[in-house]
């Protein structure tokens, strides 16, 4: 099975590589550019076939490794 | 307009930051975990109305700053 999480930064947390990105568009001439916001995109290969297994390994995975949950959320897509 | 850009690492390119995610994983305890990849995943805001436009332009955003195209891939996605 084939799932992907996305890792984003909650909202409020000041967000340093989203607003470098921000100045460098503008810079680069997209003024139409606003706020940016960049988090972690994670593609994982499961040997799981139960998709609700699946589901709450991932989130045990999230909350113990790919995600700060002090300051980062995460969304869990199982895509096959 | 809201706009999200998916950039991962071609396929056959080395992802080392992805190999130590599945190796921590491993040593946590999950060893149903397969082939991790990790890619980056921007929100942008746009002013802009148009789709067309929007997308040509993040097209040009991706090739200038936001991906490098020679191992890495991107995907755009207009949200709303």
């Amino acid at each position: 099975m084939k799932a992907r999480v996305h890792v984003t930064l909650k909202t409020g947390v000041l967000d340093p590589q989203g607003k470098a990105i921000g100045n460098a568009l503008h810079r680069l001439g997209f003024p139409e550019v606003g706020d940016v916001r960049q988090g972690k995109f994670i593609e994982l290969e499961l040997a799981e076939t139960d998709a609700d297994r699946a589901k709450s390994r991932l989130d045990e995975m999230c909350r113990k490794l790919l995600a700060n949950t002090v300051i980062e959320n995460y969304r869990i897509e199982l895509v096959s």
